[in-house]
C-alpha cells in the first residue's frame, strides 16, 4: 500500500503519470495533521481550471500533482478525527478549509484564512493554493476531515450513483453557486455563458432551482449540440446575430432574469471574427447587455490576478475593460469567487440520491483509467463535450483504451 | 350585459346561484374606483377556506357572494388604469391590495392596511375581509387593477393552459408560500400535512423548488391515493403508527428538513381514535415532532381569531394548546398568514407557461358550470380529491351535469 | 494548580461553593478531547436560566456545577488545537458545539448534533445539555477550542473592558439574536418584554441595530427604573392599563414593528391581579396583540419541554394556550431557540471594543467573588436590576463582601 | 399662484434662475396624471450628480430645470390620489416610479419600467431620465403620488427637523443603500471612498447600522477635516502612503469588512501625482485591495454609460479598466445602481424623528435662497464641505446673501 501514482504537470501542453509518495498525515508546512485522513481515491475528475495550468497560463511548477475533484474511501484516520472511519465513502470539496477561522465559520470556505499562507483560499493540486497535493492519484491526504468530508449515507447506493456523485466535489456546486448568486428561482429565465462542464452544471442547477427556461451559449458546435440534447435551449455566439436577438427569438424579449458567466478569463469574442481571438471581458460585457434591470450576474468562471500569457497587457495583471457604466445603469450586482462547496454539497447529494438531477448525463461524464488521464486532458482541451472522470483503481469499470 | 349571477352563501351547508347586480367601479365604502376594472370571469375556483364559511364556522351573513380565486378578461377599465386594456386575460390575486400603503410597498400584500377598515388584509367574497364582492360569478370588479392584476402574455397560450393558470389566484402561490417559508430548496426533505388542494400545491411547489423528496400526510384515503398517483410519498395519519416512524420508513430518519401545515384550525387528531375528533393543535404539535433542529415550519393552513363552532372553549377565540416548549428546544421558526400572492404569481406563471409544473393535474382540477357550483361545494366538502373550477361562461368547456 | 472550586446546585433554593476536580481534557463520555483547552476562568456570569435550575423547576441533580457564561485565559491546549495558545484571553459561547456536524456548519451552533447524546444542543453546567461541567469555577475545560473560542485581539484592552466583554458568552448575543430575528433595523419601533438582563441586552442590541425607539416592559419597578436610567422607554405591565394603550402613549400607535420575548415560560399575567400568578402564554399572546401586521416576534426567552413545577397541567409538558389565530391573522412569524452565539459574538466584540455599546452599564454588571456567588443567586432571584459576574481569581477587583 | 421659478442649466459651468410654467398634472408624454400632485417646494437640494450635468459631462440640453431632491407641501391632488391631501408635508424619492410594474412591485423603484421610455429608471430634472421637470423650483409636479410620497406624521415636528428630513429624498437613502449592500452591520469595519455628501451619508448610515468604525477617504483636505469633526476616522488618499497602510494604522489590519464607493466615474488617481488626473477605475480597484475576502462592495457612486468628456477613449462609453481578477480571487461581490429610495426612506425618517441620526450636521447642510442657487452650485463644485439646500419660499429661514 506504500506505493502511489498521480497525474503530474510537466510543461505547457503535457501531463504524465508519475510514481509519487504515498500520502502522509502531514500538512504542506510539515506539521502533523491529526485532523486528516488518507483516502483511497474512488474517482477524480479533470477540471477546466486544471487546463489553465496545463496550457501554461499560470506559474504552476513542473511536477505539480494535479487534481482537486476527489471522491474516495477512507483508508486511515488521524488521531483527532471523530466522525469518519475506515471504509466510509466521501466527497471532498475542492476547497481546503480549516473550519476554525472566521470565513470558514461564516460558510465562506472558498476563502479559508489559514490553509494557504500566501492568500485566502486553498485547493488540492493547484498553483498558489497552499501546496496541498492533488488527488488525480491513487491516494491522497485530506486535512480537517471531519469538517471537510461529506459522507455518503449508503455505500452501495453511492457506488451505483458514483458518476453523478463524483460531480459534488466541484463542478456541480460551482455551477449551482453561479445559479444561486444569479438569483435563479422558480420561473426564472436564465442565460448561461459557456457550455463546458461548469456551464452545463449551472444550467442543470438552474433547472433544479425551478427555472422556467435555461439558455446556454457557446461557440463550440459540439458542446451546443450536447447542451441541446440534454434539454437546454442554446444560442451560438460565434454567429453574427447579436446575443440579445438570439435570446429574443426564444423568449420574446432580449433580456433574461439571471445570467451566469461560466467562461472566465479565457473568453473569446462574440461573432464570426471576434470568436477567433481572446477578449477577456466579452462575456461580462455581453451579460450586462442581456440581463434585466435589477438582475444579478453570477460569475463562477475563473478570473485571475496574474495571467502572464494574456495577449493584452492589462489582462496580464487581471485588469479587464469592463463596461461598468452599463451594469450600473441597470442596477446589476455581480458575484465572484471560488465556490464554497460545503454550503451546497449536502443538499445536492440529496438531490442526486433522490433522482432529482442527472448531472452525469448533463455534463457528459466519461470514465477513464489513470493512465488515460493525458488523453483526457488532451481531448477536453480540444472542446469535447465530456467530463472526464479518472478511475484510479478500476472500481468504476474504466477500461484502458487500446492504443 | 347588465345581468350577473353569482354563488351566494345561504345558510350552513347551503349555497345557491343568485341573480346579482352587474359590478360597478365603486368600492364597498361607496367611493368611485377609477383604479378598478370590470372582469368577465373566465374561471373561478372553490377554495377550502370558502368551506369554513359554508360549514357555518364563521359569521358570514346570508347572501354573501363567494369566490376569491378569479381569472378573467378585462371588460371595462377605470379612468386611472394605465396598463390594462379591454380584452386582456388576467389572474387576480385573492388578496385585495392597494399598492400604496406601507405593507403593500414591502410586498406584504396579504395584510394591506387600507382595503379593509376592520383589520389588515382584504379578500374578495370573504367574511370580515373588507366587503369586496366575490368572483364566483359571471362578472366581478377588481380595484387597483394596475397593481393587482397579472396579465398573461399571450391570449391563446393562456386559454390553452387555463386549468393550470387558474391556480395562480390563490392555491398555487399559497402552497408555494408554505414551501418557501418552510425553507424548502434543492435537496430538502419535506413533509406536508394535508392532501387537499393547498397541501398538494405545497407539495408541487416543493418539487419545483428542488426538494429531494416530498411526503404528504392525510387521513383521507382517496386524497392519499391521488397524492401518490401524482408522484408524492404519502403517510396515513389515521393509522396508529406514529408519524415519525412512518417518515423514518421512507427517509431512514424520523425528521424532515422542512414542514408545511396545509390543514389549519379544523385539524383532526392523529391515530385511529384521534382522527374522529377535531383537535386544532394536532398538526402544529406533530410538525414540531418531525421537523429537524433549526428547521422551519410554514403554515399556510388557516387559523382564525374567532371560531364560534369550535368544540373547545379556548379554540373559540383562536387559542390552541401548542407544545411550544418542544419547538423552542429545537430552535424552530414558524411562519403564518395569508399568502402575499403577488410576491410569487408572476414567477409561477412563468413556471406554468414553460411546463415546469403541472399544477392542474396535481390538484385534480375539475371544471364545472356555475349552476353546478353547489354540487362542487358538496363534493369538495366530502373530501373528493378534486379542485373544482367554475366556468361561468362555458369558455372552458364545462358541461352542465345531467341530473 | 491541581485544585479547583465551583458553584454547585444543592437543592431548590440552594447553591454552594464546593471543591471540585481540576478539569481534564476529557469529554463527558470519557473520550480524550485533544481539541480542548483548559481555561483559567477570568469571569463567569450568573444567568436567569441558571435560576430555573436553582428554583427547582428542572430535574437538575444535586452536585451539578453551574455556569455557562465563561470568559477565561488559556492555560493548557490539547494536541489538536492550532489557533489558541497559553495566555490567550477568550470568550466561550455558552453553546457547546463541535463545528463538524450539519447544524454547526450551517451556523446553527445552538443545536449541535454531536455534543449531547440526548438531544440537539449542548451547554456547560446545565441539566440535559450534555453533561459538560459548568464554568462558575476557577478552571474549566472547553472542547473544540479552535472552533468555539473567540480570542480577544489585545490582552490589556480586554482586561480594561472585561465587564462588557464578559457579556459576550451569552447574554449580549442572546438579546441580539432576539432583536435580529424580530427584524429590528434602522428606524424600527421595538417592544421588549422583560427588563431582566436578557431583555436589557435585547434593548441595547436593538439600539445598536439602529432602532428608532425601544420600549421595555416589566412588572418589577426596580428593573423598570434601571431600564429607564440607561435610556429606554418603559411600560409597567402590572398596571391595569392595557399594554397597547401604554405603547400608544409613547408612539402614537398601539403597535410596534418588532417584538421580543425576553421572559419565557415563567411569565406572570399582566395587570394588577394577573401579575400575581404564573401565566406562561401571557407574553406570547400580548406580543401578538401589539406587533404590527407582517411583523416578527423574536423569542430568546426560554420555553421548556418539561416543567414539572408548573401550576397548569398542560404547561408541565411545555404546552401553552397560545392565541395562534391572532398571530396568523396578522401574518406574524415566530423565532425560537437557543441563540447560536458564534454567529454574533465576533461582531459584538468589535462593537464593544470600539465603544459602540455599553452593555455592562445597561445590564448593571456587578462583580462578586466566587464565595459570594450564593448571595448573587439570591439577590438576582429577588429581581435585583443587576447582572452578577463572578471573579474567581480576584482579577477583576471583586472584594469579598464583609459578613 | 400661477407663476413659478426654477434653476435651469444653461451651458457648461452655468445655471440660472428662470421663470417657468406652473406645473400641471400632466406627464412628459402629455397624458393626464390623475395620480399626481402639485407640491409647493419646501426644500430642494443640490446634488453631486447635478454637477455632472452642469460640468458639461452629459448631453443635458439648455433649459433643463434641475433638481431631484425635493421636500414639499401638497397643494393640489389629482383625482386618483387617495392618501395625500392638501397641506401634507412630504418627502419625494428622487426616483420617479409607477408602483405598478414588475420592478416597482419588487421594490426596485430605481429601475421602474414605465416612467422613462428610453430605459429603466426615471428621475426629476435629469438628462435621459424620462423628462420629468426638476424640483429646484417653487412648485413641482409629482406623479403616482400615493405610491411615491412619504408623508411626515406631524407638521410642526417636520418643520423643526426639516434640515435633516430634506436629506431623505436622495442623499441619506443613497448613502444607506451603499452601506446596506456593502453588508454593514453591528461591529463592521467600514471604508467609505469619498467625503462628499453621499460619502458622509454612507458613513452616517454605517454608524446607524452599528458599524464599529467608519473610515472616510478623500483627497480634499476641507472635506476630510469636516468628516473628522463629525466623528469619522479619515485617510488622505492624496498622500503617497498606500491606502492599506493608512487603514492598518487605524485598524491594525489593512483590510476592512465592508467598502463603499461614493465617488463614481469622476474619480481621480491616488497618491500625490495620481490625484491630479482622472482615473475612473481607481476607486473600484483600490476597494478590492482593501476589502476582506468574501467582503461586499457597495457602489452608490454614479458610473455612466456614456461620458463624452472622459479623457480616456474607453471611458467615453463607460468602459473602465477594472482589476476584476483581484476581486474574483477575494470572492467579492459588487452592488451598483440608483438607490431605490422607497425601500429605506420610511425607516430613515423614523431614525431622524427619534434623534438617532444627525444627518444635516454630518453632511453640512447649508440653507440658501433660490436666487443663491448658482452660488451654491459653484461653491459645491469647488469642493466645499457643504450640502446646499434651496429654500424657495423662505420657509426655512434662508436669507439672500448680500452681494
Amino acid at each position: 500500500m506504500a506505493s502511489n501514482r498521480g497525474v503530474a504537470y510537466v510543461e505547457p501542453g503535457k501531463v504524465e503519470i508519475q510514481s509519487i509518495p504515498f500520502p502522509e498525515l502531514v500538512t504542506p508546512a510539515g506539521k502533523t495533521a491529526g485532523h486528516g485522513v488518507i483516502l483511497k481515491v474512488l474517482s477524480t475528475n479533470i477540471c477546466g481550471s486544471d487546463q489553465h495550468m496545463v496550457r501554461g497560463r499560470t506559474t504552476a511548477p513542473t511536477g505539480l500533482i494535479l487534481g482537486h475533484e476527489i471522491t474516495g474511501e477512507v483508508l486511515e484516520v488521524g488521531r483527532d478525527v471523530e466522525n469518519m472511519k475506515k471504509g466510509d465513502l466521501v466527497s471532498v470539496p475542492f476547497n481546503v478549509a480549516c473550519g476554525r477561522c472566521r470565513t470558514c465559520k461564516e460558510q465562506d470556505t472558498g476563502v479559508c484564512l489559514t490553509v494557504n499562507p500566501s492568500r485566502a483560499g486553498g485547493a488540492y493540486g493547484y498553483v498558489d493554493m497552499g501546496g496541498w497535493i492533488g488527488g488525480q492519484a491513487e491516494y491522497v491526504m485530506v486535512p480537517y476531515a471531519d469538517f471537510n468530508l461529506l459522507k455518503f449515507p449508503d455505500r452501495d447506493q453511492a457506488i451505483e450513483k458514483i458518476r453523478d456523485l463524483t460531480c459534488l466535489s466541484d463542478i456541480l456546486p460551482t455551477g449551482f453557486h453561479g445559479a444561486v448568486t444569479a438569483g435563479v428561482g422558480p420561473g426564472s429565465t436564465v442565460y448561461v455563458a459557456g457550455a463546458g462542464p461548469v456551464g452545463l452544471a449551472a444550467a442543470a442547477s438552474a433547472r433544479l432551482l425551478g427555472a422556467a427556461v435555461v439558455i446556454v451559449g457557446d461557440l463550440n458546435a459540439d458542446r451546443l449540440a450536447h447542451a441541446k440534447k440534454v434539454g437546454f435551449e442554446v444560442v451560438d455566439v460565434s454567429l453574427d446575430t447579436p446575443l440579445g436577438d438570439q435570446i429574443a427569438a426564444i423568449l420574446g424579449t432580449p433580456e433574461v432574469d439571471c445570467a451566469i458567466d461560466a467562461v472566465g478569463f479565457e473568453a473569446r469574442g462574440h461573432g464570426h471574427s471576434g470568436s477567433q481571438v481572446e477578449a477577456p471581458a466579452t462575456v461580462l460585457n455581453s451579460l450586462m447587455n442581456i440581463t434585466r434591470p435589477a438582475g444579478k450576474i453570477g460569475i463562477p468562471g475563473l478570473y485571475v490576478t496574474e495571467d502572464p500569457g494574456a495577449h493584452d497587457k492589462a489582462a496580464q495583471t487581471g485588469s479587464l475593460s469592463v463596461r461598468f457604466g452599463l451594469g450600473w445603469a441597470k442596477s446589476h450586482s455581480f458575484f465572484t469567487g471560488q465556490t464554497p462547496v460545503m454550503k451546497y454539497n449536502r443538499a445536492l447529494m440529496q438531490a442526486i440520491l433522490w433522482d432529482r438531477i442527472n448531472i452525469a448525463e448533463v455534463v457528459g461524464v466519461q470514465v477513464i483509467t489513470l493512465d488515460d488521464a493525458p488523453r483526457g486532458y488532451h481531448e477536453f482541451d480540444l472542446g469535447a463535450p465530456k467530463k472526464f472522470v479518472i478511475d484510479p483503481h478500476g472500481q468504476l469499470g474504466a477500461q484502458r483504451k487500446a492504443a
